[in-house]
């Protein structure tokens, strides 16, 4: 293993794991959300209320920092921990995936991707060697495998070339990772929707001295059964000792079922995309500030909540600066969702710890269905 | 005057006053400058640092709030104050200005104006009874007269004309503000660029019953030398023991300026537009993030200052941040701008209290011609 980077498993509670990732920059509680900083900022958020709300780890997109800043310029600003004034666990991804949503004229061949800037039309390549370099130039904690991601539905024979090739570039992105104490590097399970695929990428993966193994591949387009059977037919192929990092999931739902399943990591754009287009997540289910049925409601999202901004602020002014378009508004919602995420970590953590997951999902899925109009405390 | 309203002179520093205005919600330290919260927000601050930055009063502006949410909503919200969390002192202007440069299809006669809203074309009517009447219901703590404010250069008769109709306004407007202990309405001397006027109106204004007096119809496209040669003619003529405040105003010169000659109160978008354009106010003066010469530059705006956006961010993250249009950069400058915008009160404060004013403009405008690039205190 490495230095200075290790994983202990805490307790389970039938599949579901409790469990701390320590880094030198601090430690990780598992299962964690890590919420999405793109492009060196969680949109919308303060970092001091990114940290507030709980989390122990952002993450960081290779693909939105190698265009702009620049990963060498990053790098000469003394890294993104600096840059961004995030001192704690960053995770960059590999680049891959966004290439393949966001650029223009994309070439895919066996040494990597050729591509074009979707902000000024410049072209780039991105191989397992140089998304490995990114990485450590951004000095990031923890760096993912490049992997070519395809999109479901696809063809068993789609989903077996990309995962094959993700497999010869998880070996080249291993040996390109620069060892240094307390950096980690993970590889990515594809496979699509096909069973046998998934368990040989998991197994081969297996074999790899990675740190940790990402699920990939899925939360692109399947319904949610199909991403978990995925997920129960992978997770017993990956080694028990490391962690399992679920990658771009999700909704609330499906970060509980696939933390009964075994899953320690997630980080999707969800809380701060959904803050910044009017929609909190709650304890009472998702609330539309939009819809005009709260222009005069005085209750907050939840007058229990820690997070300023869910506690102390009506449903009516939200409704009003989520109309008005005022920045404030996806400031808040996007606060409010954060702290949603991570609070809900916290419970499935401390679920698991006293072995009552199952009564903690379902109090949480009830709670859910309480809906829009409905809440406890102020009935 | 007004049982729990008060306005007290401390000091003097040739012209310029030093004071405090009492009002039950807190006290205002004057020189005091109003961030702009126009629809129940100071764009893209949480209210919480506008109250770190120093803030004592913001402002609200009439004219959006009765197009959206509405003054009987927010009246049935509990009030301004309740409705955006802030729990000090509140002035809000009268709607006449913002109808006249926002509104479509304005009409003016005698009884007011009637008009379109920029939102939804629906039509409106304000006059000096509904404006006072929204204002109360908005459960402003200062509220202003309804006046009509003519854009400069203008004719000499359209001056006279407009400020002959404020002054019939005016009587309106006390005659229908609601006696409330604490609340307070201010009269708006007019009369364009033209001194007789300006005096006439200010003598006119002097004899009602106001609690404070405002110089409106400037900053509204004329030089500097106009605005404060209009001030240098007006103030005389106001009462020594009430506030002054100069509507809509300014650059931090033109606050300085204002100041030395014998002005209290101020508001202006620019602080808060300026920061959501990449243009920060600083010490060292103006510094615009978007200029590429930022792009590796490790220094924050002014290391010595308290506010944190000034203070622990790096310019090369907030050029970076403003040329991804991230929302964070707006955050973190329209906060660094506010700050300043504060600190720049409070020094002058200070200095009028120590009979050093002088020497604390030319220290202040020394300061700005250092300009973007030089920096004493790193070099």
């Amino acid at each position: 293993m490495n230095q200075g980077f290790s994983f202990t498993l805490h307790a389970t509670d039938g599949a579901a794991r409790r469990g701390e990732i320590f880094t030198p920059r601090g430690t990780i509680r598992t299962p964690a959300f890590m919420p999405v900083g793109t492009a060196a900022t969680v949109k919308a958020m303060f970092v001091k209320d990114v940290r507030a709300a709980g989390a122990d780890i952002v993450l960081g997109n290779v693909y939105h920092l190698m265009l702009r800043p620049g990963a060498e310029r990053v790098a000469r600003l003394g890294g993104l921990h600096r840059f961004m004034n995030w001192p704690y666990p960053i995770l960059t991804d590999s680049g891959g995936f966004q290439v393949m949503s966001l650029a223009k004229l994309r070439k895919l061949d066996e040494s990597g991707v050729t591509f074009q800037s979707h902000i000024d039309g410049s072209r780039h390549h991105l191989s397992p060697e140089r998304s490995m370099e990114i990485q450590h130039l951004l000095g990031s904690d923890i760096q993912m495998q490049f992997d070519e991601c395809v999109r479901l539905p696809c063809s068993d024979a789609e989903a077996e070339r990309a995962m094959r090739l993700s497999l010869r570039w998880a070996e080249r992105s291993r040996k390109a990772f620069r060892e240094e104490a307390g950096r980690a590097v993970f590889g990515i399970v594809q496979g699509g929707a096909c069973k046998p695929l998934r368990i040989e990428s998991a197994k081969a993966l297996a074999e790899m001295d990675f740190h940790g193994l990402a699920v990939g591949g899925l939360a692109v387009g399947e319904p949610q059964e199909v991403m978990l059977d995925m997920l129960e037919t992978t997770l017993p192929h990956l080694p028990v000792e490391k962690p399992r990092y679920l990658m771009g999931v999700g909704t609330p739902d499906d970060i509980i079922q696939a933390v009964a399943r075994g899953v320690d990591m997630f980080d999707c754009v969800m809380p701060t995309r959904a803050g910044r287009h009017g929609l909190a997540y709650t304890r009472f289910g998702k609330v539309n500030l939009r819809n005009s049925r709260h222009a005069e409601d005085m209750r907050p999202l939840d007058p229990e909540s820690t997070c300023p901004a869910t506690r102390d602020y009506s449903r009516a002014y939200l409704h009003h600066l989520v109309k008005a378009g005022e920045i404030l508004g996806m400031m808040l919602l996007t606060q409010a969702n954060v702290a949603y995420y991570q609070d809900l970590m916290a419970g499935l953590r401390t679920a698991i710890s006293e072995g009552r997951l199952n009564d903690f999902i379902a109090e949480t899925r009830e709670g859910w269905t309480r809906g829009e109009g409905m809440n406890s405390t102020l009935g």
